[in-house]
């Protein structure tokens, strides 16, 4: 295992057992996780700020919650404990609030989720924007419960506080932003999204030592509210945002999937086509369903945000239940996420258009050392990069419009210009 | 069979036995039976009328067409009968001018049609626009055919008269108009087009009763003449019409088939396209070949009229022959039809384009009553309709356009758009 | 053996055992034999004339070439000749520059070429822009060499000379002009390009019997030197091209392959599409590798040149070996390439767009003699493209994009264009 492979998965199996949502002391124990590689500005909004259509939510908090079998322990209330938050964080229905009381196995019913066709699987259930409580297991928890009654513990509190979320902008040459967020509110759910945060905190450290043409802004916000909370806390830098990429779910099973913007056509959505297809992935176009891709898409913002992930929510079994635990993520789907991203982000800064300055037939390459000298033989990827440079550098058509027709990668294509402008052939 | 699908047959099984032409009773007495259902407006326009590059042709009429085989009869000239008019309106070529006398076999040979590939049918054809006569026959009845002499009875006028069709107008709230039309020139044939007929004078009855934007004007007149004729006698009419439908063979074999208009992208192709996908049916694109499509969509009127058919003239073997009969036509093929016909109309009535009123970010659609309360499961179609119009209503992107796109029916859309105008999230 | 093929192959024998290469005796040879059937200028450049970013070279011409094996002979020179030009024109490396010497086995080494994987075939190599000199032999004899001494001729002479090209040019009614070019400068390949040459000339011969609306102008010059010299030294030539056909592999393996222009969608591409689609052949996009095409489409000239071949340069395993020959061309093959040529320059020479005088509805096609006249049949091709021409004469479309459109050969809709005329029912 790499030592890159290393840091991420060791990075993931912290952040696992943390039990997150929307808000709460979850998230900020996550971002100070993210944080050591990083450095994150965490940022706090007070409970009932308004965020456009929204307002921040209560925040919530939990010590405690299980469900406790009385029906055989005499009524001492010693009974066994059959459901527990501590066992697994996604026991709890997100966001339920507090609760304490005996009830009946009917009583009890209506507050229990499982997956029956999955019944070693537990579902993964919230409940942000109604006023419940309620808890998920197994069916097979589920059909060795006895007929109760139940004491039912759910200690948490609802509470005006803070949505926290955190941020890292990586200043550019220019103002203009390439925003990259990944959502933190999902609790011990794998591929969703601890292998986002992990490959996202990545990428940020590796262009923290580059060279950067576009202003880099990172957030890690909990979906929806979190991302509609930062738009609204940052009237002044969301107009500045270019290309903007939401990723989640990049280490789990199947090959890449790039969904495109709203508009399909933007600049991030030609880089991501051309780097995804070069790693065997998958283009699909835009649906208003899915992460933080359609606030940032929506009318009024219309930030030309695409979403990398694999296999998209809801389209593999382990979704959104336990079996989206650390053993789905691979190493190599990681790194391989991270790689095709490190390869969108460089189009992204480096394309450019170029102008032929030896328009006039093909220059004779050998001439300024730049072709092999015996004729008859096939032209090398070097030397094709170099004649689609000339053939199509009118001033107009970029290096990625070049790469995209001569079906050549655009680092060769880079390459090739970088080549061609030191042998004077190509002008700026 | 429900009470639709009799009704249809029903009028079917009247129309069948008329002996129909371009001009004449049969067309007069096939009009009343339309008019039974909906008031239409039986028009005629008389012989020696130019109509554009064409002129109204005389009235043709028959009373009696036969071949009577006197070879065996001792010349007393009451020998068999073996083609006649009264078993069949195929045997006779429509528009044969009288003749009468008596023919060797040799004589009557170039007169006499037939169908060796399909020795039990009997083909139809016509003589428009040459003075001729003929007779249709099956190869079976060919083959069995004596040496003659042959007695031959075509009893027939042409001579002036009129040209008839039947016009039917539904008024809406604007004078745009939806042209609807179906050709009445067609003896016995099922599919084509007694199908057609009896579907277009259903959808006559069901428009009169709602509310319309676009004036409906249904026409039922001979093919090509007819078509020319009406279009030369309403000059003031044809330019406001806004969408054209020729219906025809719509009981016959296969799916829905849509024939694009002569341009290919006007509004009525991108409702039927949206329909006839959803159907099953298939999308062709325009030729200068079918039915009176071709001279709406000629250069002069450029009236977008698409087709709706089944499989087209041609390609189906019973294909004007006595094999297309009623039994060739199908109740479900005809109900099918009346439905997409119905929803192509809807399109084309209530598409419109919208405005997202409130388009930072997505609303809370629970907030306004709209969204299911327990997060963690799939939207269904019903929000899905809905954040599909609120991610593409950007006022110039119609509700068709958002449906396609989405891959949802447009009623879905629609009824989506109108659940976010009574919220006032969307603005007309 | 039509009279045609036979000239055709005929042609090719001669051409066959000349040794051509950029400059030099073979060149002005091969230009001799091609001026037989047509009017040739053969034009010289002097060797040092600038072309653009090249030079023209040093002329180059051989006496002979040969390896002898004198290990065995005593010492007196008189050992067996192993390699000789005299048996095959490819056994030299073209522009090898003089040498005479006795080498062993391992100096001889590194100036020897050989094709492993087909060990019976000489393979084709140049070093134009490298001074160097090199023997080609099939691996059969290279296995059979000796452990030598080798004595080694290269008496070939590289000086001061000219740079040969042909040119024709058959004036028409207009100054622009289409431009056909072919190169002369491979030796005994057959396919490329003695293939090429053969079908040039008959084409030439044919247009010079026809009237013509362009200037046509042939150009049997080089590979690249030859093709941006004749640029260099036609400035107010080049910039009236209109339309250009590289000509090049005609006669070997595999269906009619059309590469377009760098711009992908100019006239030439149009009519080479319909044409080359209806023969069964293949389309390509632009690359900027492969013959005169790169120099003729380069950004500076961006000349409408589009190359018709069949499988092209390096697809098919005889490219550029001894097994190009004339075995590897057939009559068919020539004979068609010909018979679509003639097809793509009879578009370029005969599209234009039409006016539908009768506008209003079809004109009533058999008052003008133009119709069969016995309906309820299917239209003739002929009658078809009277009616697509009338449906889509508007002014603005082409005959060419009529013909697409209606799946018919352009001369079809040609025909149907000029009956309409002669019937007053289509403008200029």
């Amino acid at each position: 295992m790499s030592d890159l492979a290393e840091r991420m998965r060791a990075r993931m199996e912290r952040l696992y057992p943390i039990c997150r949502s929307i808000t709460g002391d979850g998230v900020r124990a996550t971002l100070a996780v993210l944080g050591e590689t990083v450095p994150l500005q965490v940022r706090a909004v007070a409970s009932g700020t308004p965020a456009y259509d929204w307002t921040v939510p209560e925040e919530w908090n939990v010590r405690a919650a299980w469900i406790r079998d009385v029906g055989r322990d005499g009524g001492n209330g010693a009974g066994r404990t059959v459901v527990d938050l501590a066992d697994h964080t996604l026991h709890l229905v997100s966001y339920s609030v507090p609760f304490r009381g005996r009830l009946s196995r009917a009583e009890l019913e209506p507050h229990l989720h499982t997956l029956p066709e999955h019944p070693d699987w537990i579902p993964y259930r919230t409940s942000y924007y109604t006023r419940d409580w309620g808890f998920c297991l197994s069916q097979r928890q589920y059909d060795a419960l006895g007929d109760g009654p139940f004491e039912v513990c759910v200690d948490t509190t609802l509470a005006p506080g803070e949505l926290t979320y955190g941020e890292l902008v990586l200043p550019g040459e220019t103002a203009e932003e390439i925003l990259v967020t990944s959502h933190v509110c999902h609790p011990s759910l794998a591929n969703d999204n601890l292998a986002g945060l992990t490959v996202a905190v990545e990428l940020a450290a590796r262009l923290a030592e580059q060279p950067r043409r576009h202003t880099f802004r990172f957030v890690f916000a909990p979906g929806t509210i979190g991302a509609i909370t930062w738009l609204a806390q940052n009237p002044d830098v969301w107009p500045r945002v270019r290309h903007g990429l939401v990723l989640t779910g990049l280490g789990g099973p199947g090959p890449l999937v790039y969904k495109r913007t709203r508009h399909g056509d933007r600049p991030v959505d030609r880089a991501a086509a051309h780097v995804v297809r070069a790693h065997g992935g998958e283009l699909r176009d835009y649906s208003p369903y899915g992460y933080d891709e359609r606030q940032f898409n929506a009318l009024g913002f219309d930030i030309a945000a695409g979403r990398l992930s694999r296999t998209p929510h809801g389209e593999y079994p382990e979704y959104h239940t336990s079996a989206d635990n650390l053993a789905l993520v691979t190493d190599d789907h990681l790194v391989e996420a991270l790689e095709a991203l490190q390869e969108i982000v460089d189009v992204l800064e480096h394309d450019a258009t170029y102008t032929n300055l030896r328009p006039y037939g093909e220059p004779q390459l050998g001439s300024y050392g730049l072709y092999p000298t015996t004729g008859g033989r096939s032209a090398s990827e070097a030397v094709m990069a170099m004649l689609w440079t000339l053939a199509y550098a009118d001033g107009a058509t970029s290096l990625l419009a070049i790469a995209d027709r001569a079906g050549l990668p655009f680092a060769a294509v880079r390459r090739a210009a970088d080549d061609l402008l030191g042998a004077g052939l190509l002008g700026g």
